[in-house]
């Protein structure tokens, strides 16, 4: 069997200078539309996590819904969507987190994870690691433990893998390093 | 065995005066958090195609993104995400629609679908069908084929289903209804 890293090589498209001039932005919608390849990214998540306790998948809009709906259904558990601002409907908590000008909130609902809820937190890419440390510091504000972080994505010469590590005590894992 | 309706009832929570004064807000959180639920769902809805072509499903962001992948995964075939403007990063199309107040665009990658595809459309919930309609033209534009529509809940109070079914000549496929 072919390594789900070539399977998925091909399939994270470059495109230079988006969302602005200097990035090249890793698209996924080709792997998006590999029903076989998702299926294996799928799998390996699923796989990796299997010996601990996870008792519900929260995605990241909008991305991260993708797949992270894939492994809470794999699961067979809960699936809790964090979102942005103003999004969702019923009582939430919000957490700011820095961009490079500004900054940018994403919120969950107070009920959406019980105390002593173990959460495996996924989105698709893990750059600076702001987006996904405020979804964890959210789970923690609810009394909830983040179990582990997934993402397809890691981008090596940003911070993300160090500061979730050092913030949340657990290693993230990711598919594909770059 | 109890009825989708029956199942899907209590998970869909009310919220009033959302996103504004006046509107009661159908939250499909509670749904998202049960996992027999959601299969429940996701195996209704393939079961209703099941004796059509369907070729690809497209999902509208965000929470169209959600059960699309799940139905994609099931019938296991290709899942394209069309996105809020300026979220896709290469060549693509957009698509504007009105608003109560003003307009909104979403977007579609120029080879999201081949000519002649057969689309099947998700979004969690049909209501005047504006988006809707915009995402079924897209994929007219790009050569496709809008083979059906696929949501949760419809609210019959609006003309989303008389809006869809007369632009696109067919009828959207909904599991339950307010």
């Amino acid at each position: 069997m072919i390594s789900l890293e070539e399977v998925l090589k091909p399939l994270l498209r470059d495109v230079a200078d988006f969302p602005k001039p200097g990035i090249l932005f890793k698209d996924i919608t080709p792997l998006l539309a590999d029903p076989y390849a998702r299926e294996r990214v799928v799998d390996a998540i699923v796989d990796h996590f299997k010996t601990q306790q996870i008792d519900v998948v929260a995605g990241v809009e909008a991305r991260g819904f993708i797949f992270g709906s894939l492994i809470a259904q794999k699961m067979a558990i809960p699936f809790i969507p964090i979102r942005k601002a103003g999004k969702l409907p019923y009582k939430k908590i919000t957490e700011e987190y820095a961009l490079e000008y500004g900054t940018a909130s994403i919120e969950m609902h107070v009920d959406a994870v019980a105390k002593g809820t173990r959460v495996l937190l996924h989105d698709d890419l893990l750059a600076t690691g702001g987006t996904a440390s405020a979804a964890g510091s959210m789970i923690q504000r609810l009394g909830a433990t983040v179990a582990g972080y997934s993402f397809i994505i890691n981008l090596a010469f940003l911070p993300g893998e160090m500061v979730l590590q050092s913030r949340f005590g657990v290693k993230p894992h990711y598919l594909i390093s770059f």
